[in-house]
């Protein structure tokens, strides 16, 4: 026999079933959240035209898309790849179904999405993403930034997170209109990118690479200055940010868009800890406006658990409509790796399922223990029956490993028609009480 | 701009969201079945080696196959696909984790799988599939067959299938122990083929494709009288069976086999419409015991909606250990889109939403708005609100899409405390009440 490789290709994650049951009650509330927050579900094909998918990416997205090869069957069709986010099938969606969804759409989005980055801890190639967006027509208010950040917050305190989070709120019109008025447009991309990873290094190096760019020593303090401000109230972000003395109508509506969200969100999640943080940029993505980014406080290590942002122009690639959006993503796969990592996942003890029958030979037993089943399940429990021949013993080590309460049923019984569960856990005993069959 | 085709690509399944709900309260309601039958629920990896993929299958199979093109990250990993089934990754996944689980492994898996088959209507190329598995080791008692089968019934009862239903079962061993005892073992393969079909062609062609294989007139007549056998009573399947005279271990076994499994999905399903039928096979596949298919009695021309059977070596390609399981499907995507034909899932008329809330403008609106919103949400409810500067008409004409119910709020109703909420279905108003926030 030719000896088969039967782990999971590198970077997959693949879990046993008690730890899956985690993962899916986990997936359910997040979706439960997202519906009570009136985002209507929907899914896309996880295969795409690659023409679709990369339409607007560049850079590691177009060097990470898994294209997949067509079939004999399918040879005729075009390029073909595997969806790397939520965000691009969406706008295709919206674009081919633009009559037939209400707008604002508000939609969520909750799958496994692909990406063939570098092998390393924690990094997945195949990750589950749940995403919500709202996208407009034309025209999408502010206040629905803020309710995409307020939605994924509730969404976030149903996770066993170890610690507290912070999120962080920026708006990118506020650093275009800052640049702008300070005439560095053609300094922006190094510009965005220093600001972008200020945090990851000393303030002086950040000093240090703003005074490359030879900008002028008035520039890099007013830069570095911006780069400082974070403040947890509105009013003061507001002053600190008019203190810079900018004007430029970009930079002034950033900070009103800004002052909304951080309003709005404050009194949707009162008890969340919320910073209005000049640091947060979002990298090379295709954010205009809002731009968030969530964070463990006490691992900043593992970088974002949650973050999104506003897109002027969704499907600018695929129609002349004019698409705003504002959305954001958990990304569940990572975040259930490092809960899992921080312990606050315990490998569950309890058994999965809850009752579990063994039938003993026996006139009629079967017959019996098979209503007794059909009951226990109407009634939403689950049960499993142990069949065949094996010793009585093995079958009860079997039932303590996958159920809570054990029967054993024999003619004895079912004659007396008196059913005894035990309690595998605790070893207590008591006789089984069935309301009326439904 | 570049002219870029957003619709889907041929042969994917792609809803609208009204639509999609209704797909998935179907998948959650299989879930949920598969789950009181003691079921445990796990998933594998989307993207396989090939060679696990592939190491039994042939055929149609390897033609279909999706393979992925690796990144530049990725290129020193091994052959990489899609999976195409959920029995092979399974097959894999208890090989990898056989001393983490219990057997025997009561297995469900419900997810996307791949096949690259012709573009044809009903024919899908990406399919969710909802799949249960009993998996032993070295033995797996013939109850568990039965098992299946009657949970497979339980889910297809949460549908709303066009009619009733038919499953039909055989065991592959008694076609087997036939052939041999007639010493018919090198004609097997054409002689499956020709039963497999039966019912696709008049009986003559049958006669004439047995009598094209040169077995005597005598055969011709056993295997054709053998494949008219169908019967709802075992007794009867029974005397039938033994009518034919044939003196073989595996002709025996596999009748007692098919009985025991008719018996109990008779005491488990009192109500369904199960018969024994001996033009089962199910192709090419790898089955080895039982085999079971499952047919809409008014249109048999959609095929079968639910198939499976037993399989006595499922990792024979991985390990020396004995993996005897017992499986089967139900082809949701494939179901869905045959009930959405056949009318029996009609458009959801209803909104989606249970709440829209509009905001007029007013001191301290947003945030009693707000506050509504979050007690409703913990009460289970979903909850649009609706933002921005548009007119009153155009935000309800929205609200009516949406959702069931509307609050327009406004000082005057913040600072009475007194919601009115108009049905957007019967134009009644009631005035909203809530019970005290948990």
């Amino acid at each position: 026999m030719k000896q088969i490789n039967t782990s999971p290709i590198s970077g997959m994650q693949e879990l046993l079933p008690k730890t899956q049951a985690e993962f899916n009650r986990f997936k359910h509330n997040i979706a439960q959240v997202f519906a009570e927050h009136g985002f209507q579900n929907i899914e896309t094909p996880t295969i795409d035209r690659t023409e679709v998918l990369l339409a607007k990416a560049g850079g590691d997205t177009e060097k990470q898309i898994y294209k997949v090869v067509k079939t004999a069957e399918t040879d005729s069709e075009a390029d073909q790849a595997l969806r790397f986010d939520h965000t691009v099938p969406l706008a295709r969606y919206v674009v081919e179904h633009l009559n037939d969804v209400a707008f604002p759409f508000r939609v969520s989005q909750i799958g496994r999405n692909f990406r063939g980055e570098r092998a390393q801890k924690g990094r997945f190639r195949e990750f589950y993403q749940c995403d919500i967006d709202v996208v407009g027509r034309n025209a999408l208010p502010v206040e629905y930034d803020a309710e995409v950040i307020a939605t994924l917050i509730d969404a976030l305190k149903l996770l066993p997170l170890p610690g507290k989070f912070r999120v962080r709120i920026s708006n990118r019109k506020i650093l275009n209109g800052l640049l702008k008025a300070l005439n560095l447009e053609a300094q922006a991309e190094e510009i965005f990118n220093i600001v972008d990873h200020a945090e990851k290094v000393p303030a002086k190096v950040t000093v240090e690479s703003l005074e490359n760019l030879r900008i002028g020593s008035e520039n890099v303090v007013k830069i570095t200055t911006f780069i400082e401000i974070c403040e947890n109230d509105a009013t003061r972000v507001l002053s600190k940010l008019q203190q810079l003395g900018i004007q430029d109508e970009d930079f002034k509506a950033g900070i009103e868009e800004l002052k909304v969200v951080l309003q709005l969100v404050k009194l949707m999640q009162p008890d969340a800890e919320v910073v209005a943080d000049m640091k947060i940029v979002r990298g090379l993505d295709y954010y205009t406006g809002t731009v968030f980014e969530t964070f463990l406080i006490d691992y900043p290590e593992i970088g974002s658990i949650c973050s999104g942002g506003r897109y002027e122009n969704l499907a600018g690639y695929y129609t002349e409509q004019k698409l705003p959006g504002v959305g954001g993503s958990i990304g569940l796969t990572r975040l259930f790796y490092v809960l899992q990592n921080y312990g606050t996942i315990t490998e569950a003890t309890e058994a999965p399922l809850e009752y579990c029958i063994v039938p003993l030979a026996g006139e009629g037993v079967v017959e019996r223990v098979l209503t007794l089943a059909r009951q226990l399940r109407a009634l939403g429990h689950s049960v499993d029956i142990v069949w065949g021949e094996k010793k009585l013993g093995d079958k009860i080590k079997y039932a303590s490993k996958v159920a809570k309460k054990l029967l054993v049923l024999g003619e004895n019984e079912i004659n007396a028609n008196e059913f005894e569960v035990k309690d595998l856990n605790t070893g207590e005993k008591e006789i089984l009480v069935l309301a009326h069959e439904k």
